[in-house]
């Protein structure tokens, strides 16, 4: 479906199955069989989410396996080599992330301490094909938002990323956190706003100046029969689907629309039958691939502003509300569970 | 991965989607997407293991379905109603199945109220498109098998199946009785051991004269992590496994070997990420198709004698105990959740 990077995270690989594994299979690219571009993320955020009993120190930060229980130490020396042995051809700096109703004081500490990290990082390095990408931290706080891109920027990064929004702060706050951080890193370097992906946000998000996102949701709501449609997000086991002859999304070209009826997809999602999973996956990355794709043709053409309005005119968000509780329900259930 | 034909199931077909949602869809091969051959199974068996409260008549069958509960009429008629509406290219007789350890009188009322249902299935037939394929019981019984196909044959089918084995006795039994039934069935007909499909009992089949053969034990295992290799059955799940560079079956050529280390499928099956069961699904179904290519090409040959002796002599079968333990604990747990 033309996608050229993935995203894969250095905090689970480490716990599953172990980086001296991967390394030992030729590499991340060799071990999943994929070719082209891969990011890796440091997995600052899944420490600071998933984790149990953090220690963080200046040193870096002592955590629990949210899958075993075992205890792992995590540096920025660490994180460096661990992202040099998977063999990405995008890393991360390793960042402390605070909640995002932390106080100034609490925000202003962990965004420190990242600044101190991203230049450990940045020393540790050893390998000189890979980009490795700072994140700005600050949380909700635009003065420390701006301290970081300064000081980040001053240390001179092939690209930056923005940390720590999209943890469950409302919308609103996000895009003008976006938007007032942006606007402080360099145009000529790449922008990347860490953990966004939904259809509006991406559109939001671009008009702010974003170029990368990642973002889990797209195949995670696709697991629970949520489908992308230019109208909004429609979920296959709704019984109006019960019988319907055409695809899910008409004007879609995915393997998945092109080759089943909505019909067929409710069944499977009613048995719970696995390949159900799958075209849902599949179909919900066509979509945002071509939404990426119609979102670069339009700002080459100067018609991204029309072409966001007419988006955004069309698409039915999730509403606010809904989207808090299933932020907070999937942050619970991780801390829970996963 | 060459595949000629898939089986599906009236009985589980009729709860979910419902027969006729898949007749206003077009039908089955349509529904699925499939445009090769399809057999759909009537149902027999299903209603026989997996519903409860039946209530068996000459008429035909009631009983409640293992999803919800809710009460349902088979007759011969109606099998044939909903087969000639899914419109596979060949579909089966309503069967009585009784238990393997049912008594002679049982087994007795049982089959020849499957001949009557043959009978009535015949009749019923409107469609001259679709094999109908009889299925010949009587248990355990040598006696009554003979009674069965002698019966059936007289009424003149395109195909012949035996149903009621590979259903919880020993497999010296299933063996022999095998052996006994296809030997009364006409050799210009397909016949049909239904039920049976791990490689060394589609060996065993075919050296008996068995030419078609189904079975969800290929697909079940894999979803368990168990591959198959010529050596035998292992499991992904294996230590062993951890960090091995190689394919889980070096000598093999399907997309799953081709392109993965063992290493990776095991980390797939311990996280338990939804791609290691389709990855071992793909192996355990290019497995069977390939053996069945070269049992194919052997008959063709004359070697299929010596095939089946460097086959066997390779290939270390699921001991006896684990295989009715297994059997026991998937009939178990059908009627218990599925």
């Amino acid at each position: 479906m033309g996608i050229a990077m993935v995203l894969a995270n250095t905090y689970h690989l480490h716990l599953r199955p172990g980086i001296t594994v991967i390394e030992k299979m030729g590499g991340l690219h060799k071990f999943m069989a994929w070719d082209r571009a891969i990011l890796t993320d440091s997995g600052g955020y899944q420490i600071f989410s998933l984790a149990s009993l953090r220690k963080v120190s200046d040193e870096g930060v002592i955590f629990r396996s949210h899958i075993d229980g075992s205890q792992h130490l995590l540096t920025p020396e660490l994180i460096i080599q661990f992202q040099e042995a998977l063999g990405a051809d995008i890393i991360m700096t390793l960042d402390e992330c605070p909640a995002y109703d932390d106080s100034f004081e609490k925000v202003k500490r962990a965004m420190d301490r990242t600044h101190q990290w991203a230049e450990r990082c940045q020393r540790a390095q050893k390998r000189n094909d890979q980009a490795l990408y700072a994140i700005v931290q600050g949380g909700l706080f635009p003065q420390l938002r701006h301290q970081s891109a300064e000081y980040l920027t001053s240390l001179g990064f092939p690209g930056y990323a923005i940390g720590g929004l999209s943890v469950g702060e409302p919308e609103k706050v996000t895009r003008s956190i976006t938007e007032e951080t942006v606007a402080l890193l360099p145009e000529d370097k790449p922008r990347y706003l860490m953990g966004v992906g939904s259809p509006e946000d991406i559109i939001e998000g671009t008009a702010r100046g974003i170029d990368i996102f990642d973002s889990a949701l797209p195949t995670r709501v696709a697991r629970n029969g949520a489908f992308f449609t230019h109208l909004g997000r429609v979920n296959i086991g709704n019984a109006a689907y019960r019988q319907m002859e055409q695809p899910i999304d008409p004007d879609c070209d995915c393997y998945t629309c092109h080759t089943f009826s909505a019909a067929y997809l409710h069944h499977l999602f009613g048995c719970q039958e696995l390949l159900g999973y799958r075209l849902a996956t599949i179909h919900n990355l066509s979509f945002i691939t071509n939404l990426m794709r119609k979102v670069r043709s339009a700002i080459l053409n100067g018609t991204f502003r029309s072409f966001k309005s007419n988006f955004l005119a069309n698409y039915k968000p999730t509403d606010e509300q809904t989207r808090l509780n299933q932020k907070q329900k999937q942050l619970k259930s991780r801390n829970l569970s996963e």
